[in-house]
């Protein structure tokens, strides 16, 4: 009998890098080696990178339990292409992997460094507090590290996070693009079920029973100011994702997580995301953290088979966000 | 040269369930051996089962002949995902495969067995009437069959489908998941294709003129009542679900299949499936067996180029079989 | 480290058409050797073919290099089933290798052969004019040549194919079928991208500077004539069509090029194409080349992070067409 395969989201991860490397010259990504060994993947910086390099990047944020797929939808008619990601293990995939929330630092004075690192490498170190109530922990010999920025850490961030993730630096893979970029925008923008997820975990809803997720949200252009590119990437989720949870538990909790969860039940909603961070001049932390989550949310509670409905597209304001 | 492949649905069968096997943790299945070595894989009983599953379940019962793909739809915007199917070999991959027809049995008095078996061990076993009308026989050394229930046939049936398959024990793989389930639900909303294909052959409708079909019905929530579970996928079909048959023939009678194809053509249309269930107090015999199919249907007449257009969509009726 | 492989669009479809003879049975397609050695493969013409082939087939005339998916789309309700193309690098998949522009004659006077070849051989032979704009060539030792049609060339054609690709006859394999046939049908209307391109190319659109395409258009029922089934492929283009580039460059010569691009900007828009080609007499070079273009456009400017928005569907003019 087929020998059954522990979830390892470093390990799928590294199966899908070594595809992503092998398709280099046709997904227009640079790979090199960095100064500890440490290979590097330049999806959108010096390298121009693709929209297909942020699909495959996506999957890789994911540790390879999601599905990510480029499909029309007549949903938000003037942005046609849409991006769904359908996940049966959403709080592995999305929190205990994908999330951007590994925080990376170098002081170094000449050139400080600072970046929020994503995908399965998070899953070894758990540095941060999230994973307090996440109970996953992978413990794979190689690592897969991504960051939304224009270069790779520095050697001394590169030596923390191998520590961390108890990997030698040599099977330590980091792969970077900016989020102007096309495989960055578009890697971002496959988060849509992330974000609610993450939401949800703030919302205090615990995470054990969020069983199963899908979600979409349009495929944004590009942008080549960073808070403009960062403000549509978050307004195709806000203005017009869509996401249904699944979740166990009572489902009069499940219904007040369906009305707390989209975007429209934040006291920021209303206006592109570029404009808020220019009048809070740049300080994401003013910005109310219940405004990141999918425009139109449905939570199935599979312990009464009801589902709720909340929320709803605004394709105007996605419209103001994209134009 | 590339060898030609002869088609085998249950060798086609094997290598996805190798696969669905190595990812049982992600899938959240449970694999093992029943008395006679038979391979045994619960995804939606005393395991959770996942709509992965389900989707990889459906694959497996068309015995790798269709492509089954979660996408989201704004065909019915308050449920937005859809399960799409197409095959170039309806016939074989619906009716020879798929399609829920093997009645197993067991009289033993304490805990009695009734199940109807479905997908690739069937085409081998060919023991339903059903395959008088169908050409296709497969002589493959290995058989799966999928069974919707919350356990597994008794060993006497185990033997008895394995001697009907022409194969060892050890060489049968029985995957069994409740209609409640993620797994149950996905894998029976997947068969809009067949449903409209059953359908056509009640209606007399020679099969060997079906050449291609695609079809959709959206995914439903599950729920934990058996009878409004199953009444859910039905529905997902009857008020939702659309396919596209392309025959050769006489136009005329391409014509006339799509007049009556659809569920609307039933006398029984108009509520949802768990209410008429009831009013017949669950004898599924006294429904009209037209009403099970597709919402709406194009049959395409390949000698014409004529398509036939009939039924609709109901979304009222959905949201009230959903709700 | 995973070796980087180069592009080659040969190498990538050798991978692809050894898959496709290995699914010959259940693609229904045909496989044998011609006279000097070539491989064969009748997709549509004695063999039935298959909608599974033609995209299957499509892959392969785009080199590898495209993504495409059947789906369901809203877009066009009564023709559900859509065809969606995405390339990160559309230039070299859709012009060097999908475009049916290689002309291959030979004026035997018994039984002339006139057939335009597409597919990846076209970047080993660069006998087009149009690879004047194109700095991709392929240096494989297999060739793939795709032609719609319902013969394969006559061996003097077949030794010229192989010499002007440089490869033995023995490792070329020509894959035809007829337009009216479903593997045809399904791989022409695949095209919607590559269409989008080839009129930016006639409206001296810098090829260099289209980064990334995606396209989508509604499959079409086929038709036994050849005329109405060429109309219907195009028109699946042209009526319904929806077409995104994003491009480097200036964002005037983006606009202009949206503005430029849709069907409806060509003077002969406005009625199915199989009546415009009987009313010029079958003279293909009588009508308007701008008109074969998608009916929907978004050009986005890379420079400015703009979009410009042009065209729109004609579903009475789909229906027209189809029905």
């Amino acid at each position: 009998m087929t020998p059954i395969q522990p979830i390892s989201v470093n390990k799928a991860a590294a199966r899908l890098v070594a595809r992503l490397i092998a398709d280099a010259s046709e997904l227009r990504i640079g790979v090199t080696r960095g100064e500890l060994g440490e290979t590097l993947i330049d999806a959108g910086s010096k390298s121009l990178g693709s929209i297909a390099a942020g699909l495959r990047i996506a999957e890789i944020c994911m540790g390879g339990l999601g599905n990510i797929r480029l499909v029309p939808s007549a949903a938000a008619p003037r942005w046609p292409w849409t991006l769904v990601v359908q996940s049966s293990n959403p709080v592995v995939a999305c929190l205990a992997s994908q999330y951007a929330g590994w925080r990376l630092t170098d002081d170094e004075p000449k050139r400080p460094f600072v970046a929020l690192g994503s995908g399965p490498a998070r899953a070894l170190a758990r540095r941060e507090k999230l994973f307090e109530a996440l109970s996953y922990a992978d413990d794979a010999a190689t690592a897969t590290l991504i960051i939304e920025g224009d270069r790779p850490p520095p050697a001394k961030v590169v030596a923390k996070v191998a520590a961390d993730c108890r990997v030698k630096a040599e099977d330590l893979t980091i792969i970077f693009a900016r989020t102007q970029s096309l495989a960055g925008g578009t890697q971002i923008v496959a988060r849509s079920l992330e974000v609610a997820l993450h939401k949800a975990h703030e919302l205090a809803f615990p995470l054990e029973r969020i069983i199963e997720g899908v979600g979409a949200a349009p495929l944004c252009p590009p942008h080549p100011d960073l808070v403009t590119a960062m403000g549509r990437t978050n307004d195709a989720i806000i203005f017009a994702g869509q996401v249904q949870l699944f979740v166990t538990g009572p489902a009069a909790e499940a219904r007040t997580l369906a009305e707390r969860l989209p975007s429209k039940a934040s006291r920021d909603y209303g206006r592109p995301f570029a404009e808020i961070f220019k009048q809070v001049k740049g300080d994401f932390y003013a910005i109310d953290p219940m405004l990141f989550s999918p425009a139109e949310i449905i939570v199935t509670a599979l312990e009464t088979g009801e589902s709720f409905h909340s929320g709803d597209l605004d394709l105007d304001l996605l419209d103001a966000s994209f134009a």
